[in-house]
């Protein structure tokens, strides 16, 4: 665990990881953390990614709401972290809007943390919900 | 719900939408029916979906789960299903191998099914597991 | 769905209706709502329900959250729901406090609703979270 | 880990855990293990545990599909291990049927076990399937 500047450091640390991700380039996500470090991931629309009925695929969402998940918890920590579980509610279609997901920390653990998210479209509807459980490695990061 | 003939029929239909889906071409998945009806989705290893460490990213995974979930359960329907909720469980790094994910239907009610699935390496690891719930409109397919 | 008021007596009804469940008597539960609606359950500790280890079964907490959603959900409508899937977090062991779940509505559709749940010790630490999906039947309440 | 004697011997043990357990005399819950070391509840229909619509609750259910899941892992390791995470699946109402659940090992890793597990009525009927993660803690068993 850190202290607050640290831990903001920490934060800009992963938006560059992330910003080098080949995931990044192919998907065109990118990576902001709000004023209580929480991680925020924006997409835009990416007919790439359509399944065969004309929508954004679910597998787009999941991997919103894994990432949003994984680097809010991985601020906390000095070691990486690795997902174990994740689990994604489908509440409505994307629509083909802009997607932006959001993390929230329910619990950093010595062993284990557990983040809830969500994705809202450009328009402010609530597409998915989401949960998530890290473990904790002794590896240590960069 | 269909007869077994229709159902092999339903299942070559769905081989074809999927072989159309932007997504397919992104990614490179293929999918195929085996002797039971059940949908594999492979994968060769594409590194345009690492993540910032260098491995497949877990959202490929979600992906793969989604797919194999949703394509073996759309089998036994005549209108089209959407996924309500995907929980992932991660096991094992991918270690950028192939994927092979296998969906298995649990139970095809008349208004809800469910599903479980796995994801293996190319080696025969057992990387993922997965199980999702699928709502069945009344939108009919094709 | 209902108006404010309407949804104030439906609570009132389903405060009478846990007061009557077998399962109440049995484990001691109670059932009230807050202000906003959300359905909060306190139980005292109760040594029938420990597991062999000295502690609370897990299958209690289980309980708990499925009854905070599905009391938080229920009053949003005038037919009967049905849980169809719940998903628990263990955070950490209830050390034999005197528990509280609390519910809150993430979506109230017309064939589904979702909640997300939590239930703390009542030294106010949180001991677990859930989400859970109910399916919306035709069949009217009372 | 340990030997398949050992590991028998350990099932044998556990079944006398559970034995003494408060929640066993509560609910009548019977453990016992099938030729594969599989965790098997049985559990007798139990008016004291119906809602208030007069049908066997779900938490009872996530209390058979907790237990047998932990008692499938358990038989793996020599030490205490503690549920982390439990997705409960609801796919038909128990119509006050008696019940079984039944665990199955997905893996023993050293650090995490992942069983599934499904509960079905005394007539066959498939009432619920699950999930679990099980953390193996550094406690020495009895």
């Amino acid at each position: 665990m850190t202290g607050v500047a640290d831990r903001r450091a920490r934060a800009e640390a992963l938006v560059r990881l992330f910003a080098g991700a080949p995931l990044q380039r192919t998907t065109g996500m990118v990576l902001s953390y709000d004023a209580e470090l929480r991680a925020v991931f924006d997409m835009p629309h990416n007919p790439a990614f359509e399944h065969a009925l004309g929508d954004t695929h679910g597998g787009v969402i999941a991997t919103l709401l894994d990432n949003a998940g994984w680097f809010t918890a991985a601020v906390k920590y000095d070691t990486w972290i690795a997902t174990t579980d994740l689990h994604v509610r489908l509440l409505e279609p994307s629509r083909k809007e802009a997607l932006r997901a959001t993390g929230r920390l329910v619990r950093a653990g010595s062993s284990q943390a557990v983040c809830d998210m969500e994705v809202r479209s450009a328009s402010g509807r609530l597409v998915a919900t989401g949960t998530a459980a890290f473990t904790v490695t002794s590896v240590p990061c960069g």
